[in-house]
């Protein structure tokens, strides 16, 4: 054997260890795509990381590998992600009577190192997946998903509580389960009570679902809102990233982007949903991110038909915003004769343009956020003044 | 219980059938994508199936559910894939030391009710992964995959033909396996002699691979030209579809759309590859796929410079062509002030200005086809005619 | 001077005539665009033709040549035009003091041979630019434009009339006009009794304004609703062609294609207006225009969870359609988790989910058709009815 | 009247001074595009203006109005521009018999004050419009273009030589003057030899012609190389920038942006052109635009199947990069299986994947950049070193 040969001869013809069939395939195939970026703002004194703590895997119904998971989100920008495979359902490879899985851990100690490599925070988590009440719960920040494994439901709340979990109500509207209204059950009480429901997921990717309810029941009663994609294909396939549209996700507002403190700005309710256009939040972190998103200077327009007044709003974050005027002074005029919404897309410039009557030298822009929610499908109200 | 709850209660907590857990979840987060179309013409007498027969899933080193491969098959308008996992190396779960797969048939086998139902033809295949030479090699056809399993490679190789199994030598040109030369080696003689060397993949997107030699080899040892994606990873993760790319495959001209009849198609080498930008394949069928792909229409222009002569061509299929002029009668002029080639994007129209000079009354516009390649590295000459 | 010399001495040095400068330039650059379509359906009995009937050039402050107002049309797909150049403020070679214009009619005039040569219908038009009130209306279908020019606007209306012009007032609520509010004074109500207003601008493509003022006296007084472009500036610089956008246009339902039927068409109220993404007009039109632009097909679902219904809509248009629900029986589910609006794209399906709750056989889906605006800002109501 | 009536009276009925009719009109209208940009790196010492000297407006056989044309280059982000409108043959508005220009300085003396307001410079040129020979100049940085209003030819180029003119021969390969070879007569020397020819127009938009004989005589005559757009029609009728084309141009590398610096870098012949995806210019310059373009590292690949070398080459610019292997030592292999270039998008990364055999530490990756045209239709070479 000459040495051309013998440098091919890496693989041993018979004896094929997993080692080396791993080293053989995966690097030749593996597409090399770059970190995304999203672009939404830090707060004072926090930053936002972008996560997602509903994904599954073939480990249950997903359709997708582990790894893929990692890759995916270091591919969009996702901060950290948790898998939670459904707990009680076993996974898809039974259905072949030829696999059987021993551990509900192995989902995540798969995608582990790679989301280590990848610089993508990973967390433990499982979907405890029950019928209504009390529908499907997600436990993060476990420690050995196995022990979720109860006949009785609640011993798998308790389980969670034990390692200290967080735990998030899913899809609460989600029609299978609450088909014409979303209740609040007698269970979900018991569960809040006992400190085992911390959040409840208001909006979720996969059937496109925002739930006023859920909303309302996270202002009412502090729990933090979550947003997540309840992945089961490969996310390509979802969502249309040529279209600039994103998945489902929860902002998390942390001193670090460390595990530690996104488990602490999630207990301390440091969040806000990124869902379809809309952000959905408490109105103390929109108006921050409205804020610090975008930068405004107002400046006098023509002279020559009106006291024309430019404000020109520009849009540093990859975030669109929909306005329409609330009420105001009538001296004050903009956006009159306007069907829709007065739009700034991402990355972008757009002037609106405001109109001083009788002589008055300034006064209040009142202004509908359409798409910041701070209540139940209500647009948070924003004031632009214009001074003399 | 009241009804509402009654009408939840559709599954039962502590008995949870396995197809239960399937019901539950997948109709509720599956995509819905309509059947795609990729735009190639059929050839006289025969219909072109557009085919991939390099495939993998997380049953060897993909990274995805084989049913997933069908509804990458079904949005993209691919006729007939091939699920073709390694052979000898078992599968990625033998990592996790809890899973075990008994046959290497699964992957088709969880497969086959969806292609049926996408009316995807799905044919049965592995793939024999051996050091080089003989390399690898994929076995289509096949009735069942576990009699591969051999530790001499011959052995497989013997096994696949006695299945009847169309055999084709994947990526020769693979620099893990021949750095810096592609050879053809004693043991591929041996193959092709005794009947178990088919096709050769001329083209893998893959590695974005096109090895001329491969394509000499099929000319030369009247081989069958072979194109796939050898996908690992989730088919929207590899190819921007946005951006009008599609996967490497192989045009099989059929006479009706049967697995059987595909399989005679292969024997007969009634084959092209659509590669990036590329066809790649007998120049008969190349001839045949330009002049059915465009309509083109020869008129005069205008009259105050030059006896101008105005091509227009109707390219009514998805492929681009790249023409250049080939050598010509000096009195007919075209093409001649260009950097660059001249492009027929799909679907639209693109009008060649051809100058007749000393009052000609016609003549012959050659041009070369750049990506049509009719032989290594070379594009196809076509002529076409101006009369008076 | 040998042959090739002489072949190329098609121009006089000396002496240049008109007719060779054009033909030496004009050919060589002209951008040969390929007709353009605008997918909206025709009614019973009627063509819809798209007009654009308030267009200026540089023969007033427009910004182009009157042929390149025929090129645009021709590759947007509008049907027919008018050029409707300022009447009374000549036009901006008089800034030069080297220039002068005898005749308004010379922008049509020019454009009148490509017009024809294209195919679009050119109608001659003015616009009577007076201060507010009666603000600024174009006359089309004049046959003689400089008869317009008179101190007096009232005259300058009287002469429209004695041509039998359709005249429009042109946006009325324009804020260097009304800024404020938008009034009718009592001199349109003169002209409108004296059969010198027929029309209204109820959208004006220039300063993106929709008026719902002029949109409910359209209704309430019998004036024609139109849409138009206002344009001054090159089209292709003002609408985002490639992201989809259009110009704002009248929608003109013509038994045929000519001038005569869009008069009677325009005096027989038979238009709509379509502004960004609304479609504005009477509910009989607009249902018309809904009905044919979207076939539909009633299926049943999954069965596991409830008993859904399957709404497939196939948008044949380029029109967008943003459906949400009208109040309805609450035993019929649909879109009920949704915040934003169920959203039919151009040239695309949809699915709506309807779940039919307690063992009903069928019912009446009510929905809201957001942007096909019946009465100022308000869209039209629709039923679609499910039968068991 | 009221005071709501008198704030609208901004303009009187009956005399309607010509200010008055603009401001009316113009600043609704105004379309506001925000300046643009295009990524080519400066050189050292040098700042990379990006200029265009042939441009037609309504004041020969152009399509737009003057100003149009600086709005059109503030959008794409051009620095400089010459309106070149054809000097022989008056204006289209002869047509008419009814319009008279006085003045071939019209157009230019329109613009300037919007060139002034928008920051692009504007230079004052025509274009001597005549027969071959000597065909079509442009001649720039005039004083008063209606001094070369002359029978003869030479006395037009005399006067323009008078008013130190810098003096570019059009499109020499154009086909009505030249159909079938590209000549340089004896006029060219005559003028090149007296100081009225000083650069060549290598690249032509508006044919979309490259002339390599033109590239030739600039590189054998010391002629400065000029690209330009020749444009008619409105800028965005011809050019598709949402697909990132951009127009053909001159890259003009001055130590400061003003016209006295373009002057002396084009008499210096400080230039390269930018037409379609190709840049042409000498070979100095285009190996510095190159490297200030693309940063690379090198590091290592792979280790399991070959010594893999990565070349991630990251692209700053709008630039494309198109490349193929030159002749190389056997044992560096690289871009051995492709077909097409390897090529590197603007703004991206993209990786070159080199191995090195038998050991060897490093070596040249020798490459032909094929759309970098340093001498005519040939690539330049380029050497990325790998050392160990």
């Amino acid at each position: 054997m000459n040495t051309k040969q013998s440098r091919r001869k890496f693989i041993a013809n018979k004896v094929i260890s997993v080692f080396y069939v791993f080293c053989m395939a995966l690097p030749l195939f593996s597409q090399e795509h770059s970190r995304g970026k999203i672009a939404i703002p830090d707060l004072k004194g926090y930053i936002t990381l972008k996560c997602d703590f509903h994904i599954h895997t073939v480990f249950s119904d997903g359709a997708v590998w582990p790894t893929e998971r990692i890759d995916e989100a270091y591919y969009e920008g996702i901060d950290a992600i948790a898998i939670t495979d459904h707990i009680e359902t076993g996974n898809r490879y039974q259905l072949t009577n030829q696999l059987k899985v021993d551990s509900r851990n192995i989902a995540h100690d798969i995608a582990a190192a790679h989301a280590k490599n990848k610089g993508i925070i990973l967390i433990r988590g499982g979907e405890i997946t029950r019928d209504m009440p009390p529908g499907h719960s997600n436990a993060i920040f476990l420690s050995n998903v196995d022990e979720l494994v109860k006949p009785d439901y609640m011993d798998a709340y308790r389980a969670a509580k034990s390692q200290n979990a967080f735990i998030i109500w899913n899809h609460p509207g989600w029609v299978c389960h609450q088909p014409d209204t979303t209740l609040w059950w007698p269970v979900h009480t018991q569960l809040l009570e006992q400190g085992m429901m911390h959040g409840i997921e208001v909006a979720n990717g996969g059937t496109r679902e925002y739930s006023p309810e859920a909303h309302r029941w996270c202002l009412e009663k502090k729990l933090t809102m979550i947003g997540s994609t309840d992945a089961h294909a490969p996310m390509q396939k979802q969502i249309d990233f040529a279209s600039m549209k994103h998945r489902t996700m929860t902002l998390v507002f942390v001193r670090d982007a460390t595990p530690e403190d996104i488990y602490d700005a999630l207990k301390e309710r440091r969040t806000a949903i990124y869902h379809e256009k809309y952000v959905i939040g408490e109105e103390k972190y929109l108006k921050e991110l409205f804020e610090n998103a975008l930068e405004w200077k107002v400046t006098k327009g023509a002279t020559w038909c009106s006291n024309e007044i430019l404000i020109t709003f520009n849009n540093k974050s990859d975030l669109t915003f929909y306005l329409k005027p609330a009420s105001h002074d009538p001296k004050i005029v903009y956006l009159r004769n306007m069907v829709g919404l007065f739009t700034i897309e991402p990355k972008s410039e757009q002037t609106l343009k405001v109109y001083l009557l009788d002589d008055i030298k300034g006064g209040d822009v009142n202004l509908i956020v359409e798409n910041f929610l701070v209540q139940p499908n209500t647009g948070m109200k924003y004031t632009v003044k214009i001074e003399n």
